[in-house]
């Protein structure tokens, strides 16, 4: 098996023009597909409605094209829309297909492996508790062994996509004689994506056991390496395990590092280094063409300052923090890659340390090398 | 003569509490202010009030200290507040003093120098028209003359200050008969700026005779060195011209070049390679302390494109495009830099290419040779 | 023939479930659905995709009951989404359905009426010109014949919904050798807007020929039943024409009147009065119950003032000047209509004098001798 | 004794040329200001610089009149900037001003009748707490007597500017030891607004002893007289009583009623009455005349609804939900006055109940028998 990742443009939330013209073209097979990330032009808050609209359009089209009822498609396609584009940021889709081949290289070194699995659905008053980082952490095992990865060191991305409280579900779980972990709707989106980051935590041996009253208040607990996503549209917690496997073939490998603030670029330096790509200011041509996929998570530090200088990002009542976040470090990351074609997304509780975040980057494996230093 | 600058952060539009304690402790002599250049937090646009709060506040503050009558501050102080501190932009002052010292260093090495002038203000119909452009090419020349700068090449960044309409001042240039660039209160703001840049070209000899038509039509048309920014609470221009010149003595100099667009770090790695810092992934300690001051535009491209990516900067009917742009390039400039602290300020019409713009750096002469290489 | 409004409150733009309750129940037929009028709550502007996402979600509806082609459901059914319920406005659906009953009463007094029609779909250089005035008037003439309404002056409301300018259209324009009536993306939609209202003039007689010249120009031309609405979503004019009609039968009626300005009460008392309901502060109960619908026009007036007193609407760059006067005009008519149900749309261009627009209201004939005042 | 009151269009944050006017003609006493109420045209959340700019701009012009020292203007003149002039509200400063006369009529009516205090500078710590509440009450008792008021039914408004907490407030607290009301700063202006509230509720008997805990949890308790309104500038609470007293002369009188929702115009009506106004829908030009000044609370109902119908403005990440509100209401009151010059100010935690608040209105006594209804 090998996988390929597509990056393709989206001229609107519900542009999957691209997306059919590569399989009309014969270079996507739609059944191959297991995860589409997006990066949708909405405010990434509560009332982005560009996620929502995307996702039914993009499950519509898989139906369409495989004649899977729209439920089987929500269940075996992990569909993870993040809003917001803002800055120079430009809206895409990344399409992981997984293909089957004879089989890993001979040579024993490792490439880019995919898998993915899903909670039970959670119930309300579960939502950014025990029961939601548990479940979170025994998915994860789980996508690992489908994306035949056995050491957690091997991991260096895990998506989610979790659920958040909603006033319905709020009062569904106080009639039933339940407390939530928060009754404020945007909030809790927080909640449950830091429940879901410290699951991941666990399940890669980042922290051991740890307890629900940590999340969203000892933010000393994180994990290098989830990026979770909260949506109005399910109940349970989609997880996707991006890593590198020998198991797996192809030319693409993954690497990640934490940034401590959001002007690190130390950290993007050495992810380069781990993928065999010199990181000079900027990027040389052919280097820029070697990284197929960037990933990172943005958040206003809640410290206030960056490196001691004061930022407005949380004293601004016009636009939301995880807005100028987004568009902040979209600009740290583009002058170096050299592209604005990057998968930023906000709300990075439990995710990296305060006002900095997990950057992972997909690329070929062109340098030299390059695949022993991921032994 | 030299030219001190002090980089001072401000905690809100009106704190000028960071610069009395320099003028209390000594380091700075409040009658030596030529300029200053604040960053603060407001959206920048037409209903930005915090450059009008800091204005004015600063202007008080210095005919407290000095006993000059509010206007003659006003006259003879260059204050350009720049409002949008987007991103992680730090709010803050550049503080220019010129100190009166023995002259230039005897080895004959260029120097930081300064030089204001105003031109006289303008009636509304004039507003981003041949009477804006001709007047600030005066002014600029002007300017030049007060800082010793005799050669064009030796201007590296000049500031405007410019005026913008009102639906007042339209109202005024209609009931006198005239007409207007624009009656489109947001649109002047940039038919200001516009106008003003290319007054700056013209006095830099960067262009020759031009023709107001092709002020925010023909933007072939740019200065390398104009930042120009508009605001209500003037109705003349007021000028900054900053450049090395032998003069002049002290241990700083300023270098510039223009980004091709907003994640042009090539720009930023010449600029940086003209002052003799070394430009790595990020800057070194020493190298970031050598960086007094970075001064760059931002805009986003009207092609809607940056590198073939489209942007959705120019569609977002929630956040003006101007926000987008200096949140974003103050990402690509800060992940460099290793600092938030810089002037990043929107609205780049005529200054530099489309989605591009100058930048300027004020930095130490602590690397050898760096003198040299200004010659 | 009779007409049935059915107003239907939503919780997400694509949330037709009290519609398909109403279906499932046997109080609406899908087949005699002629228009949806929708509030959705985007923010009314160029980037607002809650429209999009709604009229996908309503034409598969329809299609999945009728089964009938997508594109058969947009030609046949009238989706006319408005974005933008601030204040207190209220998400919800209006839709029109025909009834097909033994023909008018035969006291010989008239009902409501409706008819639709669609034009050709405009080029990117027609938008906002005398191509799409004249199309507007022709499809206007045709929707009333539909309507079995031959007298102007038995047309009440005149909804259109209208293309607007990407700058893909613009850049396709152009390279056609074309001029565009601008390309400002976001007052592409205010050309769009008023080129439709004065076509809606020209087919009532408002006015006779008038020159493309007018079109955001000379605003003392607009219609007083035009509502204009533009998205991004289709390329041609869908014209929704609502009167009263001797040809149709049901307890329902309309009337309008043009508000002066954006808190013109005496134009909702007067347009109350002819349906036969006192005008009271605010309406009683019964009254209240009487109104099925209300459809308004709201925009800041261009003078920046109402009543001689300022307003900051056109000098807000962190709000769009429609999303407050949508959030005013909403609070105007709900104070004294006692419901946040209102479809207050925004961009009122040649629709009302300025900063005012036309208000039309559905009732049941309630009151004694209604009809006589319709006659 | 008599009260003035003046209300004076503003263009501007620091605008005070209206006021000098009057000053200059001799219509208005600088000595005799003893508050000042503003709306001022920034978005009313956290970062809004427009009340300090107001707030430093009047203090100084005042100053520069009587020869105050700054520090005493601030402590003899209550200066309550709110901000936002969202809809079509109008920027205006409402000037109280104290005339010395014979004292009251000889009829022993009732006349408007003004009181100022202020409390104590609050720790970090103390804000949205019990030591906010009481001293609040305690302050409000204070200018009663100085209004010379004894019966807190005479008491109809009483306008309350109090603090928040920042960032760096937050810290200090915290450093010393304590702990804070909520640490995130725009939610402190709730708690502050509704301690306020809550000491006003105190003060005029409408609840006795009260908990702390109540703040921002049980919106059951409520004044229906107080409008508090937190801004950056200040430590304090500063509190203005409104009444009528027979001790004072004057041809103004003052009412209040609570609205029970948004679109409450049945309080309007009864306000309107009680000040013998016929509430006709839209009010007569002698009746519009005779009003000289509305207050109100605007605020989003916490339970998602007006009347049933969902509202959006809680789920709005792009504007404030508090925006939203000011424009609506203005719009529902301006509707019937017939003026935007209202002084509609948001955040009404605790001012009457959810969704609603408290509505007061000063008008000229020219109603036969209105002194009547008053006793």
């Amino acid at each position: 098996m090998l996988t390929r990742v597509h990056r393709i443009p989206a001229v609107a939330p519900d542009d999957v023009a691209g997306i059919q013209a590569l399989v009309t073209s014969g270079q996507l097979n739609v059944k191959g597909i297991v995860a589409i990330l997006g990066k949708t032009e909405g405010n990434g808050c509560v009332n982005d409605f560009t996620r929502g609209f995307a996702s039914a359009t993009l499950t519509r089209m898989i139906s369409d094209h495989t004649g899977e009822p729209l439920d089987a498609v929500e269940q075996r396609v992990a569909l993870v829309m993040s809003g917001g584009t803002e800055g120079g940021l430009s809206p895409h889709w990344l399409v992981f297909e997984i293909v089957n081949s004879d089989g890993g290289p001979s040579d024993g070194s490792k490439s880019l492996a995919v898998g993915a699995a899903i909670t039970r659905p959670f119930l309300p008053h579960e939502i950014g508790r025990a029961a939601q980082i548990d479940a979170t952490a025994d998915a994860v095992r789980e996508a690992m062994e489908r994306a035949k990865i056995s050491s957690p060191d091997d991991v260096h991305y895990v998506q989610v996509k979790c659920p958040l409280l909603t006033k319905a579900r709020v009062a569904e779980a106080l009639a039933a004689g339940h407390t939530v972990a928060t009754d404020d709707t945007l909030k809790s989106m927080a909640y449950s994506r830091g429940a879901s980051a410290l699951g991941v935590a666990l399940a890669l041996g980042e922290h051991q056991a740890m307890s629900e009253d940590a999340v969203c208040r000892d933010f000393s607990l994180f994990s290098r390496r989830a990026s979770t996503s909260a949506g109005v549209e399910l109940l349970e917690n989609q997880i996707l395990v991006i890593g590198n496997s020998a198991a797996w073939g192809g030319d693409l490998m993954i690497a990640h590092d934490v940034m401590a603030d959001a002007i690190d670029t130390s950290a993007l330096a050495r992810v380069l280094g781990q993928l065999g790509i010199a990181a000079t200011l900027p990027l040389g041509p052919d280097a820029q063409a070697c990284v197929i996929a960037a990933l990172a998570k943005a958040e206003p530090s809640r410290s206030g300052v960056i490196r001691g200088a004061r930022h407005t990002m949380l004293d601004d009542s016009d636009i939301s923090g995880t807005r100028h976040a987004r568009a902040f470090v979209g600009g740290v990351l583009a002058g170096v890659l050299g592209t604005t074609t990057l998968f930023v997304s906000g709300g990075a509780e439990h995710q990296g340390p305060d006002g900095g975040g997990p950057l992972a980057i997909i690329a070929r494996k062109a340098a030299v090398g390059a695949e022993k230093k991921l032994d």
